[in-house]
């Protein structure tokens, strides 16, 4: 992969235990999640008080090992919203993500002592489509940077997608997400209306793969943070677009589950379908969960071990450029009337370019895709994530508005 | 209290001490909470893997420690359910209980990798009124067991009030609570349709109160596990219905919070109304935060330190009989188009009668308070909480039905 005369899957077990070392994690299954930005822990202090590091060149939340909870919030800027109304928005939210996720209260915060338990609290601000028209930087805009167009598979809920502005907020606690989440809507209430807010949680011990709500790990094929993969695929290098330097893109799709019907396939079935075990979350062409799946493995009927139909094989890349960063989140919300559960996945994927990383393996899933049966988008967004602040003082997006002010 | 001959506060302090001591807790400030049902933690080992007794005199769930996470699930019986349905039922969840409680899959568990961190699960069964009658057993219904009656602050909404059958369901992981609740609605969903499911979340550091979406400490004053008072205030003795000895009852109020008016409030603002300061939690009348409220200290004009309107002093119980268990959680669900939070307290008490214990404290409360003015119960649902299953063979609620069986 990054060594081509390296065979892949030594070349992986190497990064793989490179990365767990350098983070001092005690399992090397596991991605090596953000080494750079885990505070160390220490089983005689209480949890509840580590912390992440606001400032960086990258936002926080993205290479970070995703703690138990998450808050996805979308926000519509207001009739009549200025660019400087933005800019003035974008202010408030680093100073208080700054505070907050150091375990301060905001500013005038008006619950200061639930701001105490930070639990590693990360919070990312991305940038929606309409955002540049509004803010009269349409030409500043990543050509990526539109809704997904639709595939045969959707059936979306407008209530779910899209959004002018988001935060991810993210931590080890719910009340912490809670917070965060009020905090930051509040304050910026006279600019902009809350579109959506998607809770989500995860759950895993660590150095082990979360599992989603079907049993299946999910996050195993992942990019782990520190490694040059990780450079190149996560984070903007600025050629293009110069404000972007070390900023993404995210993708978050709603994927509810039909658990009804899922309960009807057997374990076999199941491994068929997605092209794993489901204890072990081993490729079904052997070896256990972080081997490399062998697509050409077959049985000795000349069958392929894995189906070509399953999920892995359909969402593998097709080539290393076709890889993101996942950071999905379990949802289970209250069951509409008549149903059993409402549960899901809040799917998150960072990468650089969405067109050419995330879309051709969507194509591929959209157009064929064994699991599809059994899982349905009903939400979609997608979202420019801008570099971080590198220390007191700047704002979030500040290269992006900056740049316009000096050359429009 | 306990010892009329000792000063209130004093005993209070020794109990807590002793309590804390029973449970090997780190610090002796809260409650004390389930020195019996708590398993003990060892930091080496993974926490998602501790695990809270199921067989018992009582149902878990009630003295033990709350973690943080819960839901509650209401289910409706469906038309033509016979008593044998019924036990069938119980039976089910009996099975499934003593197995996932322990981190083993239930019968037939079609995710059997989700149970594999039990993280604390425990699951407790309450009958609603009209499980008595659908039964044919409305005679061995406790007399307080049937709706509350209205108060004029309610605005409840039909979807989060009543039920047939409760389960409450908590665990430190929210995957956890996920997995239990679609487990033990599924398995009997041919007898049952969910009414509703609210989902609460609770944090604090070890020995600590937790905090509500005001910021204020809730649940303070409460009754320790293990005390006299705890056995005598809140499991029933089985004197008037044999079948409920070592039962008791359960209220779930659905309490929404106007955090945007509550928002106007300074500290002093919310000190006043609360009765004590908002950072520490100490009754305005002095002292630290688990000392006893003085509702008769004056400042040196005479005026009261604790305002009489104040929530502490209209929910300070008017004598010892009138003090319940509260084990609530806090909400924060998706706002409604146009709002900023909808979010609240699921209020939890238990106690062996309402009528005497919860009923007189819930009517001053309704008649007035200052903190009505931002909250409002908007759901509410009263359950018998049958005694546990003391061991392997039996099943929750045997004593009602197989009384039921031999005398009716």
């Amino acid at each position: 992969m990054a060594d081509p005369a390296t065979p892949p899957r030594l070349t992986r077990r190497r990064l793989l235990g490179g990365t767990a070392v350098a983070a001092g994690a005690a399992g090397a299954a596991g991605i090596g999640w953000g080494a750079a930005s885990l505070t160390r822990r220490d089983h005689d202090r209480d949890p509840g008080l580590d912390t992440v590091a606001f400032y960086g060149e990258h936002q926080a939340g993205i290479a970070t090992e995703p703690p138990g909870h998450a808050a996805f919030a979308a926000y519509d800027l207001a009739a009549g919203t200025t660019r400087e109304d933005i800019v003035g928005l974008l202010k408030i939210w680093t100073d208080d993500a700054a505070r907050l996720t150091q375990g301060m209260p905001a500013l005038a915060d008006t619950e200061p002592e639930l701001a105490a338990r930070p639990a590693r609290l990360t919070v990312t601000v991305g940038f929606g489509p309409r955002m540049f028209a509004v803010a009269g930087l349409d030409q500043r805009r990543p050509p990526w940077c539109n809704p997904l167009p639709p595939f045969t598979i959707d059936r979306l809920d407008p209530a779910w997608c899209d959004g002018d502005l988001l935060l991810q907020i993210c931590a080890e606690e719910a009340t912490t997400v809670a917070h965060a989440v009020r905090v930051l809507s509040k304050h910026v209430k006279s600019l902009v209306s809350v579109r959506w807010v998607q809770r989500g949680f995860r759950n895993a011990a660590r150095g082990q793969t979360m599992r989603n709500l079907m049993g299946s790990v999910d996050g195993t094929v992942n990019i782990a943070p520190g490694t040059p993969d990780f450079e190149r695929l996560v984070w903007d290098d600025g050629a293009a677009r110069p404000w972007l330097a070390g900023g993404t893109s995210m993708v978050l799709r709603r994927i509810a589950m039909n658990l009804e019907t899922w309960d009807e396939l057997d374990a076999d079935g199941r491994a068929l379908t997605v092209g794993r075990t489901v204890a072990e979350g081993a490729p079904l062409s052997g070896g256990a969960e972080f081997d490399e799946a062998d697509f050409g493995a077959v049985d000795r009927y000349g069958i392929p071990k894995i189906p070509p139909s399953s999920h892995i094989a359909r969402a593998h890349h097709a080539h290393d450029g076709e890889r993101f960063l996942r950071r999905g989140y379990n949802y289970d919300d209250a069951p509409a009337p008549g149903h059993v559960s409402n549960s899901g996945l809040l799917f998150a994927s960072f990468q650089r370019d969405i067109d050419t990383q995330y879309l051709p393996v969507q194509q591929r899933l959209a157009e064929f895709d064994a699991l599809n049966q059994w899982t349905i988008p009903v939400g979609s967004a997608v979202f420019a994530i801008p570099p971080g602040v590198p220390g007191p003082g700047g704002y979030l997006g500040q290269q992006l508005f900056e740049a316009a002010a000096t050359r429009n």
